[in-house]
């Protein structure tokens, strides 16, 4: 025992008596089994005591409703290698519990708790170091995280190896209550977790020193055997000696939950007004993003905002002021930005917005994929995208968001160019299914929709038509303003292009892209402030392929930009209005 | 002072006097007016003092040469806003610089010493922390890590504010030797400099505690003027101030480094014999990639390798058994591995490949960006692409690894078939310029080169090809066989399509796409184990999409696999030889 604070007692009251130790012993065993059959290895073993005593002692949860709001969560954060279900999360865990934790404590203000395992393997990822200081600093007290050492990584020892002692001063320095434990002593396991529901203020890791191979003597804690499918009769005498352990056949049912969950909805919700903005007002989109949230926020009290050290620049920063209560601080550390909001949309308790600079979100790729594959429906929120952020240079500069968001399955990308579609955007996405992201851009770009406008999901806006229009230009954002005024100076020739804005690039509008086009002899322009590789050109060139009529010419950034200003940047790497007017001439000349 | 072994004497021959420590406040006010015009802020000036004892009294270095492999080496590891060039390293400069300190302790067994500076803002990024582990663990004693402890990030107050012993307790609990400092007394900052370079076997952190806006009375520490571009007069007035403070205009040189560092060629690396494979052969390319690997480490004694715990199933295994003094296992915290291999290849003093699966890539994209931004000449290897990876669950198959590093500017992919177009790969890449990718494939697959066939980047194979070919075929890795088996089966029924393995995903042949294309009536049919978005279909489509007479179908990985047997999933997801006929035949219908 580590700290001062947790030396309490074990109370009679709470202490297992001699027969439901071994029960949960037992049931240890049976964990074991499971998991020796499931893989046919003996490498996900060493936790079986821990899960046995979590799940049959210390939780609290109705077996006949998992998704209960009132349970206590078990997030499993580790990597088992040969198990053929798709696996929990890879070393994320820890910040998908975080937010858990934090939806419980601050939104829900409930008394479920959070339990999440980790791998001694799995702690080397930074991203649990970036959760440990989230966790302690929001004093998430209803959160327990286990690091099952057992020594043994994927190849072989690990940098601490058994030295129980680092991962003790670490998670100590890192701010958290911290125990040593026994991992294989179900009665030790079963007084650490007591404890921890009995600390206040302060996040508890429970350190527990566990064997791969358990039980099983020329394996346990071998490296040679770790990590690799072992052949079936061997898996069978070590299955056969472990049941020869077990004494009981009784089980155990779970304590039931305290049923003070509130009931929430987050279900189709709405602004509560039209957009505020007039036709030819000047804002920035990543402002108007930040007062969509504010709106959204007053529309339904369920919605929170997480934001990365930027909200300034974000403008989240006008949510946190009106909802101070529903904003999260999650400093420099975007992975677990990411997976805290991941926590707080679980179980559909909130309506999670993450926001920072489209860039750096770059950060939290992994965090962000794992989450698509989870079929989560957090919100992300990327400002500063293109060359148009102007000064700040290539290393702030998003140009590779849109293919990075692209490839999430049924993400939706929103692309907004004004205030208004910005607000639209903000509220499709609150109500919509599966990831969305919306991409913000730093400079004030004009109002160009009323606030009448109605918005789709996946329906583009044809801005500007006529029928004697002879190439469809196709931009988003900041790139649609160029094109309009490609659109004016190539009317002055008598030289007329459809103008279309995309506002979701996923899913993308085929059917409006594919009827301008045959509108204009098949000749279509993309321009967009990101590089070529898997952004809208390689979108709406792909969407067309298979049709021999239409021809596609795409403008986008390449190579890494200069720091420079928005305009001279925007026509520095091709994506200004000249460039596209001398492309439309191209296109005509052919 | 914290640790007990530092607490060493500051011997008066290295102690400076009195002028040399005006001098050095001196220059620092210097950096800080240079710092204070260039942003016109005064959020970057905490760390003059640092830089100034740093350049000027600690460092050895020839200012003339600045690239000299001799020099210690600076690493900038802070965001600086409202600098109007390229900043540094964005918080993985802790991890470059741990590359640099491994590759002068173990490489090149030199006297050079690496120092890098980071503002406690980055500190908060995960990534910090899996290179504070690794430096540790592998004794960087010739590493210095200042913390720069403003106290504010840019939204404010950080987490730790100005509680310096937070910071202290993580570095020492991470095992660092470390001091605590007034950052803005350039005496103290000498003496714990001089004392860092006495520690043996442990990196040393510099735990200083520091001021933005430092000497100007209502500036200093406040939060509201931190990040904020003030007004021209107001800055002219605090130059102003700075200045007269200023007493010297003594210069100070830095001393000269110790030239002891080996000189090293890493030009025109070739393997010293041709690929030992014979046609039919039978061989996983992540096996004939780690075993290529091996046979380049025999060819050049720089070739330096790197993994995440992974060497096992990369194969990467097999390079650390022939040459285990040039391999760096960096366990579970693939950010840092990326970072390290950075730090390895910068001013060309190793040819560094770094490996793991590829989807924990996706971990290390902002890292990967940076270093595409630096224009590094690292080789990124990915093994375990696509749904061919069969059992271990959609979280462990890389599906978007190719549209993460077609962003990367000047990367080259490459995504080998066989076990001698991988050999080829990796000495390919070992010589290329830019960044490099290799995507290796989990299951065996039969050699078709000889040992004989000559490989370029950018050059595609035909495979088959006869003239009545109907239907071009564009595959990569896995898919080349179904492929073939589809060009086989196809062949009974008097279809005859053309087969092509494109060996490069970027740069792209597109000379033998369209010239395949014209020759098979412009049809092509793409087939990838990978999602649709930025992969090899979404290349080809934009490759062609000015040409009206091409038409493209693509064959692709949509939504979340499951697990499965490699063919099945393969079958499953439609991108298996049956699927390659049916879409023939169905092009052959339009």
């Amino acid at each position: 025992m580590a700290d001062a604070e947790a030396r309490a007692e074990f109370p009679e009251e709470a202490r297992p008596d001699r027969g439901t130790l071994q029960v949960l012993q037992d049931m240890a065993s049976r964990l074991r089994i499971h998991s020796i059959r499931a893989t046919c290895s003996t490498s996900s073993g060493s936790s079986s005591e821990i899960m046995s005593v979590l799940f049959f002692y210390i939780m609290r949860y109705k077996q006949s409703d998992p998704e209960n709001p009132d349970n206590d969560r078990f997030v499993l954060a580790k990597r088992l290698s040969f198990v053929d279900v798709a696996t929990g999360w890879l070393g994320q865990g820890l910040g998908v519990a975080c937010g858990m934790a934090y939806t419980g404590k601050y939104f829900d203000r409930a008394s479920y708790r959070v339990f999440c395992l980790m791998s001694d393997g799995e702690s080397s990822e930074g991203s649990v170091w970036e959760a440990m200081a989230f966790a302690s600093y929001y004093s998430l007290d209803n959160l327990v995280a286990i690091f099952d050492v057992n020594r043994l990584g994927h190849s072989g020892a690990l940098p601490a190896e058994h030295c129980i002692n680092i991962y003790q001063r670490r998670c100590e320095a890192f701010g958290w209550n911290t125990y040593v434990v026994d991992g294989r002593d179900v009665e030790a396991l079963c007084q650490v977790f007591w404890q921890a529901s009995q600390v206040k203020h302060k996040p508890t890791a429970v350190v527990a020193k566990t064997f791969k191979g358990r039980g099983t003597p020329s394996i346990e804690d071998a490296e040679s055997w770790h990590a690799k499918p072992m052949p079936r009769e061997r898996a069978d005498a070590i299955i056969k000696l472990i049941e020869s352990q077990i004494q009981t056949s009784r089980n155990l049912d779970p304590q039931p939950p305290i049923e003070d969950s509130p009931e929430v909805n987050i279900t189709d919700v709405r602004m509560t007004s039209p957009p505020d903005y007039r036709v030819g007002d000047k804002i920035a989109t990543r402002k108007a993003c930040g007062l969509a949230l504010a709106k959204l926020g007053y529309a339904n009290n369920r919605v929170v905002v997480l934001d990365g050290d930027t909200r300034y620049s974000t403008f989240s920063e006008i949510f946190n002021k009106e909802y101070p209560e529903r904003f999260i601080e999650c400093f420099m550390a975007e992975q677990n930005m990411v997976s805290v909001a991941l926590g707080c949309a679980s179980r559909g308790r909130t309506i999670a917005f993450a926001s920072t600079f489209a860039a750096f979100l770059t950060r939290a790729f992994d965090h962000i994929r794992i989450g698509g594959l989870a079929e989560s429906n957090i919100n992300i929120i990327g400002s500063h995208c293109g060359v148009s952020v102007g000064d700040d240079g290539a290393s702030q500069m998003a140009l590779e968001d849109i293919a990075m968001f692209r490839t999430i399955p049924k993400c939706t990308i929103f692309y907004p160019t004004d205030a208004v579609s910005t607000e639209h955007a903000v509220a499709l996405a609150a109500n919509a299914k599966g990831m969305c992201f919306i991409r913000t851009t730093r400079p004030e770009t004009m109002v160009i929709y009323t606030p009448q406008e109605r918005f789709e999901i996946g329906q583009a806006k044809v801005l500007r038509h006529c029928v004697s229009d002879k190439v469809t230009v196709i931009g988003a954002g900041i790139t649609v303003y160029e094109a309009l005024a490609a659109a004016d100076e190539l009317s002055k020739q008598d030289i007329f292009i459809r103008v279309i804005d995309l506002f979701t690039i996923k899913p993308l509008d085929v059917a409006t892209i594919v009827s301008s086009a045959k509108a204009t002899e098949g000749r279509i322009i993309t321009v967009e402030d990101h590089y070529p590789q898997g952004g809208i050109g390689e979108a709406v060139c792909a969407a067309v392929s298979m049709d021999p009529d239409i021809q596609v010419h795409s403008l986008a950034v390449s190579g890494v930009p200069q720091s420079g200003k928005s305009e001279e940047l925007l026509d520095m790497y091709g994506i200004s209005a000249r460039h596209i007017i001398v492309a439309v001439k191209c296109m005509l000349l052919n």
